[in-house]
């Protein structure tokens, strides 16, 4: 039978003996081997004493399981949030270190020593909003270290859901062959109204632009039209038959909506790419994405959905959480496209470790 | 071979002489008759030019399609988006007439003069913000007068998405039978911690509160423990073994959290009705909720997603949207609670028309 070992808390540690290190390192990779001590971080310690293989004293009085999570919960922000990550991943067989800014975790089957490690593991709580630009630069740190970045979410109830965040460069196959000047078509409220039927007829079956409001005339949304008024494909004038160049078009389109200068860079990024962007109205999302369509009359799924956001962006975890279970649940890819100088698509997915 | 009725755009309307009563009204049900006339509404008017069926002269010059929809989308606010819905209900087999805030609409089979209306029909874009301070006025109205209410979101390329929205009672089966002063728990960063092995158990088993950390501990949120405190079920103290009362529990947990004050009212109500809500994270909502749950270790699926709003609140059409999608692919409905000196709960559900 094991004794139980005794550790001694120090500040934010807990240090055992040299003998630990052979009972809880070498075979478990528990804490951090020193010369002749092993260094045991707060949440090792408390999940070590739960599973009742250490003891803790502090000022010379041994400390009973809630006096620790007591005192360690008021030395270490959020200490019950990475608990219950860390009792999670460790109950699912994966060996893990903390890191600065959660877990470094290891391969199944994988350990300190034998492999690298593969996911770090960042813990935040479905309550703190979460800057954009924090998310990219942790993920531009662990990318450069050739690992993955999953965000542990822990909600109210202590649940955890687990998502992957990774770069991707998009591409499609629908290459735009139209014409210039093919017609003028006027702005009216809040879209924009193809009068002629034949072009009508083109933009929509061959370029996959607007929906058809009947017969002879093709409604088309605000970002299709300032692309093609752009590329110099079509003609926009308003009511009154003045007519608009890209600059006026794009100035008139903010003042409907908010955020279409971004919305739009991306649009036109996504067509230059050979994507098919339509509006993600149904999904909560700017748009939904289509990477091949051979013919509007039979549009297949689309792929992802996309929505753009500024390098400034806050998420809500609430908000992300309920857009990646949306697009999971009809079987598409939830990404952000954060716009700045250049456009960054993030994809963010559930994980199932 | 029917003639094509010839009519004049008058301000906001087109008259007809007395002959289209018969031929437009009282086979179709188009426009209002007047004494030796039939006065047509602008969206009317358009559909009929469209199928044909009327010409139209503006000081004395017969206008073609364009011109007359470009004249109307001047004289009458999103006129585009009320035409498309118009076109729509009237090509599913409706037959419906203008009122002040859209259409009132006939059921299947019956007509004017024959059936009274069922639904009133509220048009709006993707695009404007929705009060729900309006949306209740409608509802009440609406509902004043036996109808129903139908939302229809025209999207940024004209798609119609079609909501209902009705007020409900909710009630379930889950009867809290827990004696008081149990036991004391601690409140940490943004949870509470239930010690004491049996508590927990009764706690989680019988009155399916919080979320075992391990065997003997229990992580519960702050809506539940504040609902437990207030009946006198659990004591809670702070790190520092100081007890707290309701009210000083009610001042942290809405520093915690902005809208923890309206989102406990709704979670007592729902408790105090006899459902059992749980933490909605993962569907971006407050709340999960349960009418029935026999037995903890056998969860049901939840029948509601709940979210708390205040009485001033506005819907971002693309976020409601969002969340009703959700809602409806896991089978449950998407309620909103209006809170105010009372609480409405408004179902919002998908339909199919």
């Amino acid at each position: 039978m094991n004794m139980t070992l005794s550790g001694k808390l120090t500040e934010d540690k807990v240090m055992l003996d040299r003998q630990a290190i052979g009972e809880l390192y070498d075979t478990s990779f528990y804490g951090h081997p020193r010369a002749d001590s092993l260094e045991l971080s707060l949440i090792e310690s408390a999940y070590l004493m739960y599973t009742e293989k250490i003891t803790v004293k502090s000022a010379g009085k041994e400390l009973d399981f809630k006096q620790f999570f007591l005192k360690a919960s008021s030395i270490a922000k959020n200490f019950e949030l990475s608990y219950v990550v860390y009792k999670d991943l460790r109950e699912r067989g994966y060996y893990l270190q903390p890191s600065v800014t959660g877990f470094r975790v290891y391969p199944r089957g994988g350990h300190p020593g034998k492999t690298p490690a593969e996911f770090f593991v960042f813990v935040t709580s479905e309550r703190i909003p979460l800057l954009l630009s924090a998310l990219r630069k942790h993920l531009d740190t662990v990318e450069n270290l050739k690992k993955r970045l999953v965000l542990a979410i822990v909600d109210e109830e202590s649940d955890i859901t687990y998502y992957e965040v990774k770069k991707t460069i998009l591409s499609g196959s629908c290459e735009l062959r139209l014409d210039n000047s093919l017609s003028v078509a006027s702005l009216l409220e809040d879209r924009v109204m193809v009068w002629d039927s034949d072009v009508s007829g083109l933009l929509h079956n061959k370029g996959f632009f607007g929906k058809p409001m009947d017969e002879g005339h093709l409604q088309m949304s605000l970002v299709e039209s300032c692309y093609l008024l752009s590329k110099g494909i079509l003609g926009i004038e308003q009511r009154n038959h003045e007519a608009l160049d890209t600059a006026e078009f794009l100035r008139i389109a903010s003042d409907i909506e908010n955020d279409f200068t971004i919305k739009y860079k991306v649009y036109e990024k996504l067509r230059d790419s050979g994507l098919v962007p339509k509006t993600g109205f149904k999904f909560g999302t700017h748009f939904r994405v289509y990477k091949d369509i051979e013919d509007i009359s039979s549009l297949p799924h689309s792929d992802y959905l996309i929505h753009a956001v500024t390098h400034d962006h806050v998420f809500s975890l609430q908000q992300l959480s309920r857009a990646v279970r949306l697009a999971n649940s009809v079987r598409k890819e939830m990404i952000y496209a954060a716009v700045d100088s250049r456009i960054d698509f993030l994809i963010i997915g559930r994980m199932r470790l």
